[in-house]
């Protein structure tokens, strides 16, 4: 880079024009969200600890990871009276606010909602596909510092939309302390009603139901090795969303955007976690010079400057591709959770983006937009997924059956094609199903 | 039941007014396909030693499992022109139900391909949502008797409409037997080439790619409790379809349905394998006798009569209920893969059927013929996993990604609710991300 930095930041700086490009981007996307042995062994005892003794494993799991002394479920229970208390209690700007955010995801999740479609063929048949929603969702909601009340709405608001009759959630309350904020965006988004269990414990609860806590049909939220795990265990038991790693942005720059503002865009990410990761491309070497230089003059005036500086020194970059072209195969090789293309003309570019999870497009479209309020999901494929999955949607609440109805004539064509095929199998009760339809 | 037939079936007969009715069908559902440590440990090792070494390893274990002894992977390897000569090869009257079948299929999930959409706000902010296809697509065939030719149509064609760019398909052929059939359907779906490899070390190459079998990023298709096991090892590495369970069939009778028909249908579903289930409603109590007369009667007649005795006598079941509500109570209870609505109005049901991979409906649609041609997956949630899944389709090869193009006014609006519940949750860099974007 042709300028550096008055003050030196930890970051790595790559340059597509490097021998060792490739071998150090791979190292910096690497992530395997393995748990050990260890970790499935204790997971996998609570699970049956749950599944046998029900809410009185819940309890003593309760008391000994979170520290609550409880005796019966209903301490560990909070109904939709609750949860409205906590909304009418907030503050009104952020009473507001979380109102706004609500409002715009649903407007937003609305537009995804498919229709169940069908068509009459020639001689009479139909086909078609029937769309319906699962009849109970099981959110999960971590505790402690990661306790959003954003997730809330991103997680339980889909399946609302969907017309999911039953949504529960859980949140672990160590040591009782409640998130009123939490509580509050429930309220909004439709819960039905609250669990205060976290851990693996939840996860078997709402995979297998108790006494109290009913059994759902899929589990979505995100949680710590433990809940990751614990949904691994029991995915086809239940349905699950995927498992997430830590959250990534990839930013890709022409040169035109103030370099502060991409600074604190990419420390948005930062601030996560230690393992987030954030990554700026630009093909305009003076450009990622300047960010550079905003990112260190920015860096000690964050209240999580710890956090960033770990994370970017860790797992952050700054990369100069040869030009636009190369940016592209960039994106498609990194498949980013989010995709900032903050560039004159991000349309452009859009068509050529095969894999990512949400693309925040121009200048103005900061993540934290997407993060809170703009109305699509946050809840997005991390570590490269965004190759085979999409954001939580309407349609992870949703389950399609194919509709078929054979008229007489079509039921005898189309059984003279199965019989063929059912004989060519050797599956001959198959051939002579289809076979008593035909009429000759 | 009043009429006892003349000959005897080992059959369940369950009432649902008995007082063990619930505890005897919950012991016929009945399913975990678990894989013991053994397995698991075995499926691990096989997985990191593919990740080792690539095609060495997958030489080593087809020669030590599939009994092949080659040196180098093309000799594993069948390119485009192998699968259209087995096309070319076949019989006419197999050839012309291949193509009938995989053209009806092709319709069926065109009609299922979702568009991208977008919508502009007031403001002049655009949100939408982006469509595309997978880059590449594994299918796996299983070898030996299961090696089923509509399968390959089944997982291979909605890869195809979906636009996936690369479809590859791997099929174990133990002592170099090869499925012509199989290789044919494969040509028709549009497979691009083919491996012979099989079991976990074929999941293991799919999923991480060797110097010969590229890496995919997603894998769909049923196997063994190795090819299983494996599947759900790599899940987050790639995407993958359900872990599917035994095939059933849950059939509905008002008891105008000829119970011969009805007998081959639930045969049609036993014939599968042992731990097929095949379960017949009805409110009917002389329909019921009358087809556990045609079962005693039909059995002797079938090919498959040792299998289809089996799993009658182990998983199937007649129930008789007592109306048409409790049917549909039981169909929701239940959530079948496959569900045979044998009534006059099937229509009038259709609206109450919450759970069902696929439903037939009418006395003309035996499930045999949407097991081959009539069009929609036969890939179907097992197990009840219909409460929360969906057949194979062309959404199963496609991802979305979300879109958000913010205005300068819109970025604005949106970044004033975006500081306050950034703060909310202490993510300040968020909120100063958001305030950047803020115009007073």
């Amino acid at each position: 880079m042709s300028e550096p930095p008055v003050e030196t930041v930890d970051i790595s700086r790559l340059s597509t024009e490097a021998a060792d490009f490739e071998s150090r981007l791979e190292a910096l996307l690497a992530w395997e969200g393995v748990s050990d042995a260890e970790v499935q062994a204790r997971v996998a005892e609570i699970i049956a600890a749950v599944r046998e003794r029900g809410d009185a494993a819940l309890i003593e799991y309760t008391g000994r990871f979170d520290r609550l002394k409880v005796t019966a479920m209903s301490e560990l229970t909070l109904g939709a009276a609750r949860l409205e208390q906590a909304f009418h209690g907030l503050p009104a700007e952020q009473r507001d606010a979380l109102a706004q955010a609500a409002e715009r995801i649903r407007l937003y999740h609305e537009r995804q909602k498919p229709a169940s479609w069908s068509y009459v063929e020639e001689d009479g048949s139909v086909l078609g596909q029937q769309v319906t929603p699962l009849d109970r969702a099981g959110i999960y909601v971590p505790g402690g510092k990661a306790a959003y009340p954003s997730s809330v709405l991103m997680n339980a608001i889909p399946a609302h939309v969907a017309g999911v009759r039953e949504i529960v959630m859980v949140v672990p309350t160590p040591d009782g302390v409640l998130n009123e904020l939490v509580l509050a965006a429930a309220h909004l988004a439709g819960v039905d009603h609250v669990f205060t269990i976290g851990g693996a414990q939840a996860v078997a609860a709402l995979a297998y139901g108790t006494e109290s806590v009913p059994r759902v049909d899929k589990i979505v939220g995100p949680g710590n090795i433990y809940v990751a795990t614990a949904k691994r265990a029991v995915f086809g038991q239940v349905g699950i969303d995927m498992i997430a790693g830590p959250s990534e942005i990839l930013v890709v720059s022409d040169g035109g955007t103030d370099p502060e503002w991409l600074a604190m865009d990419l420390f948005s990410q930062a601030e996560h976690d230690e393992d987030a990761q954030a990554l700026l491309v630009s093909w305009d070497a003076r450009h990622l010079a300047e960010v550079e230089a905003a990112i260190a003059r920015l860096l000690p005036t964050l209240e999580r400057e710890a956090i960033v500086r770990q994370s970017l020194a860790r797992r952050g970059a700054l990369i100069r591709c040869r030009d636009r072209a190369e940016a592209v195969t960039l994106i498609n090789r990194i498949a980013p959770e989010h995709l900032e293309l903050s560039l004159a003309d991000p349309h452009a570019l859009l068509p050529e983006v095969r894999h990512a999870g949400a693309i925040f497009m121009g200048r103005y479209t900061a993540e934290a937009l997407g993060d809170y309020c703009a109305g699509p999901n946050h809840v997005l494929p991390t570590s490269g997924t965004a190759r085979f999955s999409s954001p939580l949607g309407v349609y992870d609440f949703q389950k399609r059956s194919s509709l078929i109805h054979c008229s007489e004539a079509g039921a005898s064509a189309l059984g003279r094609v199965a019989s063929v095929l059912a004989r060519g199998e050797s599956l001959t009760a198959h051939a002579r199903s289809a076979e008593y339809r035909i009429k000759e």
